[in-house]
């Protein structure tokens, strides 16, 4: 089950406000999906994850065909199940933490041989197995099989890269056995070089067999502008009737930009693995729990946060928790922080349908940029 | 405010069924008092607690002074507002903690003086302070200022304790400023020496301004045989009209014995310490989640309970977390084992009310000791 409507396209950015219908419900986009990397949003049961306005989760392949493993997952009647959690699930291809976190790997036309950074065991990741093990999670969106090269490859090495991508797509899409169910999602390299994007997103896009399309290779180092440059001149060349995926971004700021250039699903660890450091998004910027100035501060974390965490406990008990080390601390401030995250791209869908994202985002980038709490 | 009531005292053991009427609401008895050491009950959200179907939490007075301080808390408007928690407290005195915690420590008939073992700072805490502290925090029940010397002191050393803590209760009686809406617990020590177990009672329950009585002194080191004969000689010496508080105790078996006995209150870090090490608690004896064979076990933890881990979560997935190194482990571990001690001490009450503990009681050890999980 998978359909894109969109609902409304903002004349003055081009921001959309759309509908995914996938197997496990409906997602209204633009949308933030939180990362629940081994099965887990790390600190939150399900429902604090849904108390926080998500509608997708994003689960990492790599973590989970080495641990519990596809088989395990898929006779505990599937991701879905094994974690509880109803709503829809997007699983990666595992190839970005091949490149990342296995200890010895060799990656050729064919795919990738890597090593488990757990235990050392020797595993084979290519296009084939990367649809195949998504399948076996029930994934509502798998994404394609891509090679991610860093921020500091040269031409030759993003051009081989792009190449390898298409022939993967190709690949994964060949190897589909449950289309009704689960939807694919191609995706698009060629790193900061607008040349190699333009010449990409044409391959990758010419794949009608695709269900939507990413942005990948972002965020692994480059500057803010170039990634926002990247993403705008990508985005306006991705077909409009389907989704658009920015991978692996990013800060409230990225969300408010690059939902501008018509980007519809974000992912991102920032919100959750900042709040295990005690750094809070609000709509004044971002502060450090840990600051003294919070010791008696008997206040919301964000006085125009409407989450639980900041309806029912203060800054003051917030900071206890964190310098106390009580794990309470961690659950707490990642819900909030995805709440926010959640709430962030609610009202920027809102402002879509009312026409008027340009003026929003400017408003909301200025209140972000304020540094209100800065220590 | 503060009244007990006795529903029933079981005409087979003496088990006691009753209730407490506290500030922040009413306590069935006998009741097991989750341990919330730092304002806040290990990886639980407030609700969570609720959840587990405790009436009453235990906060721990030396943690409290030291971090954030009983002032910080008075003026958040105290530790029920603090920590979001709105049923009724009990704090201890911080004595105990002073003795097994605080890096150097001198304590005369006045009181003790100790370091921090946080900054090494320097503190004070006697009777009057120990009062004032609790007080200042807003708990339901403040337990009075003791000395609890430990299992291998001699008879001078735990006769000394008792004098003292005689002395030290005096004093605490006195103290009081807030009688109207905190009661206080006098508490009992005198070691396994069952002689001098009776004479302190005697001069403890003679202090008709306490609303209730504790036995402290044990779990110190003691066997499970030691502890059980001090309890049983103990409790059966005491006020009947007056509720009974076993001090830092113990495991299910330990409950189980002791509201035989006739106590009325219990708290212990057990169901919350062991949850972290991937210890559960369940009708057929305790499980190690780490094992092996839970690795592809879809059942619950135990059949028999029904608290929301149980109905939620596998074996399985709950063995994934924990070996994963995932904070909700120890989240939903914790949940479960608080609800299986505040089932085992409700369905205690039900047995006490039908007049029928001893028989449940002997039912329920020969289950607990069943070992059917054991590795």
């Amino acid at each position: 089950m998978y359909r894109f409507d969109l609902d409304h396209v903002c004349s003055q950015t081009g921001a959309r406000a759309g509908r995914l219908q996938l197997t496990h419900g409906e997602v209204a986009t633009p949308i933030f999906m939180p990362v629940g990397t081994q099965a887990t949003v790390k600190g939150l049961q399900p429902r604090d994850v849904a108390e926080t306005g998500a509608q997708i989760l994003l689960a990492n392949t790599y973590h989970l065909m080495l641990r519990p493993g596809a088989e395990r997952i898929q006779a505990a009647g599937g991701l879905h199940r094994f974690m509880a959690w109803d709503k829809p699930v997007l699983t990666d291809s595992g190839g970005f933490q091949v490149y990342s976190l296995a200890k010895i790997r060799k990656v050729t036309d064919d795919g990738a041989v890597f090593q488990s950074h757990l235990d050392g065991s020797r595993h084979v990741l290519d296009a084939e197995r990367a649809v195949a093990l998504q399948e076996a999670f029930g994934s509502d969106i798998l994404m394609a099989f891509d090679q991610c090269p860093p921020a500091t490859a040269d031409a030759r090495e993003i051009g081989r890269a792009c190449r390898r991508t298409t022939a993967w797509l190709d690949r994964c899409l060949a190897a589909r056995k449950r289309q009704d169910q689960c939807a694919l999602y191609g995706i698009v390299q060629g790193g900061i070089d607008l040349g190699l994007r333009s010449a990409h997103v044409a391959e990758i896009c010419a794949r009608g067999g695709c269900e939507g399309f990413a942005i990948g290779g972002l965020s692994v180092g480059e500057s803010c502008d170039q990634m926002w440059q990247t993403c705008a001149h990508t985005a306006r060349q991705m077909p409009a009737d389907k989704a658009r995926y920015l991978m692996g971004v990013g800060s409230p700021e990225d969300l408010v930009h690059c939902i501008g250039y018509g980007v519809d699903q974000f992912d991102c660890v920032m919100p959750s693995r900042n709040a295990r450091h005690g750094i809070v998004f609000t709509h004044d910027g971002r502060l450090s729990i840990k600051n003294r100035r919070f010791f008696d501060d008997d206040g919301p974390l964000d006085p125009d946060c409407t989450c639980t965490v900041c309806l029912t406990f203060s800054r003051s008990y917030l900071r206890h928790l964190f310098v106390a080390g009580e794990l309470l601390a961690a659950t707490l401030l990642t819900k909030h922080n995805l709440s926010f995250y959640l709430e962030l791209v609610g009202s920027a869908r809102r402002a879509i349908l009312a026409d008027g994202y340009g003026d929003w985002a400017a408003t909301m980038l200025g209140r972000l940029a304020s540094k209100r709490w800065a220590a």
